[in-house]
């Protein structure tokens, strides 16, 4: 049994829109022992998710996930192996992923949704949490069984420098389609244009030149709309909906910062005119169809037609620094923290 | 040829808001003749339908209809017979419906879906403009393509005592739903329960109310949806939405009088964590199902399972007044207006 401390990252404010390095504490525990149905896991990688930013509202509980407790481990994604379980389903040595805590080591009874990981061969463990992991796995369910994308259609992604809307912006590219991206900063916008190949970009603070940019990239109107950000920028895009149009809600960004809420888009009226249909889901709906899309990714990675783009920090004690990041639109594709069992440094 | 004169109501003034009966004027003009690949009907019918009111706001014109020009007659659906015709596929005697003008004499080319109409053994001809026309089976393709209820789901039908609620909420208990009708005034909530045997029903105005209304009488969530509203009343109900819910969209009475925008749903997000659908249909794209849907639902009305409810105004100078008080929410069911082609008048 391990004899080191469990060092964690506790939720020490609640964040007044975006979060902020203070919001967050280090402290350390001894690492726990499994009682019967538990197991251990000894984490090597964490996953940096604007999702999980709206569970530290207060009273945030909608149904899905409860509101994270103050002083308390910040729940998030996890890839760790199993280094003692008192669990019939999973055995030392095992690697799984789950939506545990922000520490070193877990205690799981495999309830949240700690799947089992196949090692897939060529491919760095860490993508595990992206690109054939949660992220890349959202953006390749949301595109197939919602969005449909057909060859020549115009498909439109939000946050498209993100962790899944750089897999769906290349999905989408694969499939034949004209894709258009929509991200916060010009040097992310050339970033997508000259670097994962999208069509166009577009700068989505501003209004303006969101709408100039949709009418000028998309004149045949949007098929499908792949969101993560709802609000105002859902509301430009249906505006533009050609008709039997398809739009993607797997996030929403400008609501997870609490507060007020987000006005809603004024225009659903738009659905009706074009017969175009919105539809939510949840990636953890798949689980049995995971290793069937995983070896699909990891294809199309290793013949070099979707690229993993990954943003790594070391050590637990970045986690704080690289969720706020996020938050201010600095990072290109999907951000990990490498914890010390990962980096040999155990 | 006739040769008496053509009366029809114009369009005086774009409505303020809810629509006055001085918004409108009658005039008459001499009755034209059809063109090569014209025809022309002696109207019998008028429909009264909310929907048309957003094309009397300036520009509206939304890529479906322009916005209807002031001093000319007022856009709305119309049943008549063909008295003239110049058409090769529209032969004197036959009955068509479509959308015209507010008027007795209509010029048409058959574009505007003036689709042929089959008289119905024992069924009011006036009912193919309502429960066996473009209302009825607005409610039966969306219920059927979008709504998919099945036997024991909750559903809940806005504006439920109107021309499309009415019918959504008869064929949701036909296929043996909880059924609550949400609508704006008390009397007509116990209409819905007494009369047309709905399990029950909630007056939508007052927010409170409704949010208190639907926790009682969907404990279990909604699983369907069918919105003729929009707004804040759309948005209490995504709120209390049941994992895999149907919203069908398809009216936004709260936006049709112009104006600000009304305020879109802020809790879009719901349709992610409920793995929920949203969509619009115009039931235009169903021609050429009406008749197996018509048939359908003539059956429903012959075995007294459907009730076709209709408040029927008599003359062409009743349809500012029909129009104002439907927007006053004082009519139940199916508004026409007779015109005196149908009254042994002519």
């Amino acid at each position: 049994m391990p004899t080191k401390m469990n060092r964690r990252i506790i939720l020490r404010a609640r964040p007044n829109g975006v979060p902020r390095e203070s919001d967050f504490a280090a402290d350390e525990v001894p690492i726990p022992e499994p009682a019967e149905g538990q197991f251990l896991t000894r984490n090597l990688f964490l996953s940096i998710d604007a999702g999980f930013r709206q569970w530290m509202n207060e009273g945030a509980g909608d149904g899905y996930l409860q509101a994270m407790a103050l002083g308390e481990p910040v729940m998030g994604l996890v890839l760790g192996e199993v280094v003692a379980s008192r669990h019939p389903q999973y055995r030392v040595g095992d690697l799984v992923m789950g939506r545990t805590r922000w520490e070193e080591w877990s205690l799981a009874d495999g309830s949240d949704y700690l799947a089992p990981v196949e090692r897939a061969a060529g491919i760095d463990l860490s993508h595990h949490l992206g690109a054939i992991g949660p992220t890349g796995l959202t953006a390749y369910f949301g595109l197939r069984d919602i969005g449909r994308p057909q060859a020549g259609e115009t498909v439109v992604v939000s946050t498209a420098a993100g962790a899944v809307g750089m897999i769906a912006s290349q999905i989408a590219k694969i499939r034949g389609c004209r894709v258009v991206g929509l991200t916060s900063t010009e040097a992310k916008c050339r970033w997508l244009v000259d670097h994962l190949g999208l069509d166009a970009a577009i700068e989505y603070r501003e209004p303006g030149v969101l709408a100039a940019g949709l009418d000028r990239h998309c004149p045949n109107g949007i098929d499908v709309y792949f969101d993560n950000v709802g609000g105002r920028v859902l509301e430009s895009a249906l505006e533009r909906l050609a008709t039997g149009a398809r739009v993607v809600m797997c996030g929403a960004l400008a609501s997870y910062e609490g507060g007020d809420p987000v006005p809603g888009p004024t225009n659903l009226f738009k659905l009706v005119t074009q017969r175009a249909t919105m539809r939510g889901f949840m990636v953890t709906d798949y689980v049995t169809e995971y290793p069937a899309a995983v070896a699909e990714l990891a294809g199309w990675i290793a013949s070099g037609q979707l690229r993993p783009v990954e943003r790594m920090l070391d050590g637990i004690e970045q986690t704080p620094r690289a969720f706020c990041e996020m938050f201010r639109g600095e990072n290109l594709g999907k951000l990990v923290v490498r914890l010390d069992a990962a980096r040999g440094a155990a």
